[in-house]
């Protein structure tokens, strides 16, 4: 079966109307967007872009830009950044105080949010321009300079973030945040805000599923031993506390955001961007997690 | 670089003397095994078997023997095992009875104590002689029919497992627990006193490298789908509250236990076991991480 | 308004058919009471005996008699108890094993589960037979030769008790437990089967509102300091995670069963018991609750 | 022996010199307390005042400031407070997160930082001037008008207090803080800096020993019922997680404070202020506790 075949075949199987997720409602600028929303994007290291449904429409990518801003980061304190995130799955669910008060103020993982937003505060640091740079970042791993924030969302996330307000001066109690707590918030909801399409995310992507390098220009964006750690991490970490059930299900490392995006990468095959805003209990897409799991049994391949 | 120079390096990188970990002293029969032990066999799915040390030493598997458990139950009740347990990596150690008290007697994933528990709870309802069915399996799975139980070691750990007991009779409080608590515990303590080599596990395992099939004959030993299930699972949790720290720096499905083992799998390419008895502060060989991680460095080669 | 129109008062108020609370299910036997027993007896230090109801009906005393054993232990280890049993409140249900996880197998106090474990942990080691030393103890705090223990109670407690012997062989794990895990608990279910009527409970705890001394006799059962204690203990921790709101409502120190009957006492003025079966979510006697706080608002009196 | 023969006992027996504890640090001004500062005063509702030592000093009573915002609260909202803060001990320390994660962010009891932020937001509602109209309240109780904020310690907390930011926050995620986060906190942060002399607290709280009723006076402040609740929680709730270990060495209720001092009082027989700023490992005065224990032992009198 050729890979748009598989795709077209996983579109038939999603079943819409019986999806009991729903779309996140804690923003409500998110909250408006349309719940029978369905796009898929593959693409493939050695055969092109295979495609259905709403796959060119942008979409709040949020929790998924935490993969971006990692690399970032990385990129500027290497392996100093782990003294103040650790690797280790949460167990928890991805707001959640309690680990930071067993854990001293250091959060188990860079991809919930109090370890996002350590990654955010490192970001304030080192860069002169964090948003722009993060934009150009991204825009370069999508070879497209059209992708922007969505001001309407970081503005919505802000005025309902008490809790990120809490992680951030729970930390800072801890000496874990060394910027100021609206700056690096401002950061933090402009880069979860960022909009972008299946396709686009496909391809930022792919530099993780081809150890690092862009590949239209074979151009080195990351080392290739950090690809491997930060797809390892994306593998146990990626889905708050479902990562095992994804993991189990899908087996291949990933990262989901409340938007209901959903990127995973197969290194050396291909990378792969699916939305569906319906969440599940976990804030997971329902069916983003069912696309993915069909296909890795449809293509008879996954990590493991 | 050849995979025996590969391991001829590892061996001479592994520094037995400034390693800080202990000899796990918690059952009196593990704590007589000299420190200075190491061995490590690699099994290449195309290329045969490669060695250093004491790799034909047999030692005691312990909590490695929860995936040749885990295997066998699947067999007899397929997914509705995840009814009993579930499978997310847990953030906590390994005999932690904290979470199975917000979880209501349901263990986080099948490597922790808890969890195989379960699984041996299983066996002991579907196997006719329990004992004898796992050694027949772990025999056919090494074609070696001399492999067997340590019944010193088997003894010496019931004689001190007050926090095993704790954990059936709780967990039999939440009706999770369906046989004899004793029964089950011989049981376990017999799969925990397991003695095989590192040639021995790294053979073993090769059936999860391979995609279910013994590699000598072809045989199907477990379906395709229930081994990429296994592997994901041995990936996200095989490591206690350290699983996302080894994805992280080895990035290989593997499973550790207080013998000292480590066993780990790249689907397709190898199995490997390295063996050395100080355990880190987690419960984890520390030479036998570092051995992991140079060699996924070395060959270049990891799941990601 | 003399006594025994305030208990009057206090019957009228109580309303059996509205009360929601449930008799005790995790035991057969209890769960056999008529849960509309109701019963109350009050023992005035200076003008004698004032009852209504079912007050003269033997019930199951349940986790009352914690208050004796402790008297008890105090009397052979004094201060030393409390390196194995700490005297905070728990803020968590009284058979939680959280707690103990995270300080390292000593219990928050001796009126949980666990620190009743100890306690008659204690008394197994000191007395040559506990189970009779115990009786003549009770026996003698209410001059009654008749008091025993109900075996088909605890019996059936012993049947179903998993959650006990998982707190056992925890603590065990800890070193916090030094005799037969079997011999503790069957002394444990012995004294929470004590079979006595509030009539004989108010009698039994005029020892604590009478500073330590039995009133008819003058004879002194237990030091002053030791009452103070005793009964600083019972307010703080004697009603599971519901202490603070009997201290609240009801503002004297008192011990609850889930057998339905509740013991206070108001040092120098009374003790007092009361008896229903309805329990209410957090496992103490809904009507008792409300008969206790009906008698400190219509007497005028509490120790605060 | 007379009263102030006791004090005048105690005196020589605290050991300031052996004394472990340490002048709380986490504000800069609060560390400049001189260590050594010693002082108590008792106020007996039928025989007058006692003393010794720094009695008439001021220092910064901190904590013991929520039990006069918590009995103004009560003024004005009665028990709907209760919807809102819950009346259980904590077993957690001051400023834990993790409980309000568990409990959706109602608090344990209005004693812990949360519950008293609670509490202050309260006051910020229904207050027209709420810092003037505290002190006008602990005025009228102390009869002097010279009490006062403390504007540099006020200031030092706000600097430094991101932890409270995060409870607020925290609690505004649960939608359990009404008002603007900055306001409620700069009244809290007032409420703690009120600086008062032992002689002031034994003073002020002579109201909760003697039933509701101003002792000079006879006014009415507070109903006698809403005394007694509040005289229980003081009991159960005023120590952190040390409120079982004071109950049980002194008997009475009481509240400290961070910044050494400790009020308690004996439902009518006294109040009693003691001030040293040593703190034990719970936040408790260390010297405190032991006058306070010494003065219950000496006098025969507890509440038990």
């Amino acid at each position: 079966m050729d890979y748009q075949s598989i795709l077209n075949t996983i579109e038939q199987k999603l079943d819409k109307r019986n999806c009991k997720g729903k779309v996140a409602a804690y923003i409500p600028e998110l909250a408006k967007v349309p719940a029978d929303k369905l796009g898929m994007h593959l693409y493939c290291i050695n055969s092109g872009h295979y495609s259905f449904g709403d796959s060119n429409e942008k979409f709040s990518i949020q929790s998924i830009s935490k993969v971006f801003t990692l690399a970032l980061a990385i990129r500027f304190v290497g392996d100093k950044l782990w003294d103040r995130v650790d690797v280790e799955p949460s167990g928890d669910p991805f707001n959640s105080l309690t680990q930071l008060e067993y854990e001293n103020g250091i959060p188990r993982n860079p991809f919930i949010n109090a370890g996002a937003l350590v990654v955010a505060d490192v970001l304030v640091t080192h860069l002169e321009n964090p948003k722009k740079e993060l934009l150009d970042f991204v825009r370069q791993l999508c070879e497209d300079d059209t992708i922007d924030y969505d001001e309407r969302i970081a503005k919505s996330e802000a005025a309902s973030g008490y809790r990120n307000v809490a992680l951030m001066n729970y930390m800072k109690s801890f000496e874990n945040i060394n910027n100021d707590v609206d700056e690096v918030l401002d950061f933090y909801y402009h880069q979860c805000s960022l909009a972008m399409s299946c396709k686009e995310l496909a391809k930022a992507f792919m530099v993780f599923a081809n150890a690092g390098k862009q590949l239209s220009t074979g151009k080195r964006i990351l080392g290739k031993q950090k690809v491997k750690r930060m797809n390892a991490l994306m593998q146990t970490c990626g889905f708050y506390d479902e990562a095992g059930e994804f993991s189990f299900k899908v087996g291949l490392p990933g990262k989901s955001g409340v938007g209901g995006g959903i990127v995973a990468v197969h290194p050396q095959q291909y990378s792969v961007a699916v939305w569906s805003p319906m969440l599940n209990e976990k804030g997971n897409s329902e069916l983003g997690m069912d696309a993915l799991e069909e296909l890795t049994t449809l293509t008879g391949l996954s990590i493991f």
